[in-house]
């Protein structure tokens, strides 16, 4: 059966967004700085288009965690767009050819046709929870694996669950302060330390979630 | 002059102690958890007084973070004896050879004459607040580093007034829940991480505190 994973890049005090997110700041105040270890990797960049990017630890770890999936799960917020019913014209932060290549399902409560975008992405609008979301990942990603990309209220809703396999924290060596709270209201979940890489900017540790 | 550093063993959700802590449960339910790391260890229990323990890169980063340390400060909760003024029969956790063999500062809002214990620990109470408390610990470290030994509010406090220079967390994978949490209300301090190790249960990571 696919294994369902999450990787999602975390502040030294847990925060996955800064504080204040909107339209124009997605990632929240200081956000950003999350990912500052991403996109110098030539693994961002070229899946986002670009050229040139550095190879290194952490360009190996965004190719391992962005390898063999199948299908994406994301929170309604990750997608965008704003709270309430859809304004169809808002088709995610990505442009016409997003970074995903998979079927990707969005969590929310307003429904919504199928989005099919270039490259072999496609936004599926799930409005019956997270389990029936995963049920449908899973049909699409037949043997491959499932990721939930985020952000922190989707990943925290499927550890709770006990529906999380595997937990890839990217954490940047950053203090947020405050914003989207990982890791909490999710029970205890027994978790085992599988793996721990690191680069001079950020430590990338993989753990098992025990069911 | 001393640096002073802080080593501390936290859960992956930030907390460095369990909740419910107690005279009887002075770790908090579960905060037990985040030390099975360090007790496994040679060194631990070398510190302590007992015989065998493994060798490996936990013993080693514990042997590390405890050499050339001249002076400690620590919370009035982690010294213990409860809240309000000293039960004079009060003399810490740890037994008539504590494990710091150093001048120990302890912050509180109630006096108290020194405390001199076997194997070179001596406990001075501080009133007048942490700076004081880290000058007194920088008069007796002399060329010596002074370590904050926790709890979370001492770290949080000094690391807040930024007077800390580094910052070393055992990350243990362990999902706590609620406690005491590390990392909070410390303002936006700028972090520069410097090592990464680990064993199969513990990430140690230390990071230099810019000034």
């Amino acid at each position: 059966m696919s294994t369902v994973t999450c990787q999602i890049s975390v502040s030294l005090d847990g925060f996955a967004a800064g504080p204040n997110q909107s339209l124009d700041n997605p990632l929240g105040e200081g956000g950003e700085r999350l990912h500052e270890w991403a996109l110098a990797t030539e693994s961002w960049r070229a899946e986002h288009g670009k050229e040139g990017g550095e190879r290194g630890v952490d360009s190996e770890v965004l190719d391992e965690v962005t390898q063999g999936i199948g299908a994406h799960i994301m929170g309604r917020r990750m997608f965008g767009g704003g709270d309430g019913p859809w304004d169809e014209s808002w088709t995610g932060w990505w442009g016409e050819n997003p970074p995903y290549h998979t079927p990707v399902f969005v969590l929310t409560h307003h429904a919504r046709e199928p989005l099919t975008m270039k490259g072999g992405t496609t936004f599926h609008f799930v409005t019956d929870g997270i389990e029936a979301a995963l049920q449908q990942a899973r049909a699409a990603a037949a043997d491959q694996d499932i990721l939930v990309a985020g952000g922190a209220s989707a990943v925290n809703q499927y550890l709770a669950a006990g529906l999380l396999d595997e937990l890839h924290l990217h954490i940047a060596p950053v203090i947020l302060g405050a914003g989207e709270r990982l890791l909490t209201d999710v029970g205890q979940p027994t978790l085992e330390q599988l793996e721990v890489r690191s680069s001079p900017v950020v430590t990338h540790v993989k753990y098992r979630v025990a069911r």
